[in-house]
């Protein structure tokens, strides 16, 4: 089959690849697949994966037990041991031994079949488009936020950075908070989130205020001493950015103002999903391209454009 | 009066300071002082502070209100501006335009003299010796941990860090955790903490166990990703240390692995006296050493030694 192929060194596209087999997983073949900023980060050496990285996608089973066959599905990346407490208690997310999509020990989506085990998969409703279901498992990690921290709708919240996830955070934190703060770097994206009603400015506007609640979004270490300054004490600082590099930081300020740093990252896909079929989540209109397998180097070079927000494969 | 003085780059000793003379506030004279490793980061330019350092005590009040004079007291080290939200909810620690006694805009303790406002104060009952009392602010410290975070008892924590405020953390956690773990770099002090019924293992000795609670008390940055190493998914991992500079840290794992870092600072003088007063805490054991405001090289010097833990100035 069509894919494309990290060797720990290079991502090559590649039409010899083997089609995987399933035994006792899901055969899916792809329709679309969403770049992540955690798939930059796995060319950079995150987890030092090697295989077919992707695993944002939306896809139709063709191999799998009868009920699903034909059907459009999306699916949780994390595959668990299942035998472990973190998957006896359902947190499989967490299982030590836990293979990820894409990312450790098992390829991923940017080719034209994947596999996954028929747990962790959910058909799509039919009132969502294929483009908007791509954005399920990124979605799903914006409402993880929630599952973390119970977020007080009279305390403003503040989300760093304009990129994909911080457009797709501040979206859900609508519906928790009834005022959103988005800043970052470029004008076109926050236009775009005023559509949503999100109150915006360019990340050099907003000064000397602080909020109970931040989300560092920025896919950056270096955000992190910004996001503690815009945290009020006691509050609750989010982190949302995996890189594959550090950055020198100083804790301190996170002792002295006994802020909470809470790390989040995947989350539920049912209320991703409920949020994409009631159309309370507008995805289409952050889809900056979309391109074959064969074109990934401009893919992933459109993707590194700072004007661009989401780039799908077909 | 006689005192410690740093100007911003040395720390000296002089017999020309000035008596405070309190104005609103009561003047205390000291009985005892300890030197604290926020001491040692502020020489070091924490906070560029400039005067009187020091901020743990037991004094006796010699000005003031008539119910308070001739009483050994100890205080709270945060003055608030008294009219803002925090300190209108109780929480001054955390007031923007807070002093710190002998960390920020105050002379501290390092003197024959000092001045805190009396709603800082606190009567030491008379169970508690003066070298105990001197005790008061860190222990209160350690207790900060409790006001932050619900500790199960059922599962086990982990203090890194056998330093004076480490062993601390260790003693009261026994009181809320069935199994504690202390795990530090000196056998002598970790053969303390036995005493006291605390599990220990030198820092190489303990690998592979994840905890629900860690607490990093190395008075480093440096600590940090050990700590997390040590946290368990979605577990909680306490900071204590606050330094003057920074380290290269990569905050992937905290988000991978959905951790709770929490900083705590100073904590509610109330339960230290308490647990001090019924002799649940023993602090005299720690005492390495007490030195007169003159010895202070000496002082500081016994301080940076690895096999000492606490040291008072008298």
């Amino acid at each position: 089959m069509k894919g494309l192929y990290f060797d720990g060194k290079i991502l090559s596209y590649r039409d010899d690849l083997p089609i995987p087999e399933g035994k006792n997983e899901v055969v899916i073949k792809i329709l679309y697949a969403g770049i992540c900023n955690t798939d930059k980060e796995i060319l950079r050496g995150y987890h030092k994966f090697i295989g077919i990285p992707g695993h944002e996608f939306i896809g139709i089973v063709e191999k799998g037990s009868s009920e699903l066959i034909g059907k459009r599905v999306v699916g949780e990346i994390n595959v668990g041991c299942g035998i472990c407490s973190y998957c006896a208690s359902g947190l499989s997310r967490h299982c030590p031994d836990r293979s990820v999509l894409g990312i450790i020990g098992r390829d991923g989506v940017f080719a034209e079949y994947t596999t996954l085990p028929e747990e962790n998969l959910l058909i799509v409703p039919e009132e969502i488009g294929d483009k908007e279901a791509v954005f399920t498992e990124p979605l799903a990690s914006a409402f993880e936020i929630m599952q973390m921290v119970h977020v007080d709708p009279d305390e403003p919240a503040l989300i760093i950075g304009d990129g994909k996830l911080g457009l797709l955070i501040a979206q859900v934190f609508t519906y928790y908070s009834k005022r959103v703060i988005l800043i970052g770097r470029h004008r076109e994206k926050l236009s775009l989130a005023q559509k949503w009603g999100i109150e915006t400015y360019l990340s050099h506007e907003l000064q000397g205020e602080k909020f109970q609640y931040v989300i560092e979004a920025t896919g950056t270490q270096s955000g992190f001493s910004d996001a503690v300054a815009y945290t009020k004490p006691r509050g609750y600082l989010i982190l949302k950015s995996t890189t594959a590099s550090g950055y020198e930081l100083n804790l301190s300020p996170v002792v002295v103002d006994e802020i909470h740093v809470i790390g989040t990252r995947c989350g539920p896909f049912a209320p991703a999903l409920l949020y994409l079929k009631e159309k309370r989540i507008d995805v289409l209109s952050m889809i900056s391209g979309i391109y074959t397998l064969s074109e990934y180097k401009k893919a992933f070079s459109e993707n590194n454009k700072k004007e661009n927000i989401k780039i799908l494969f077909k």
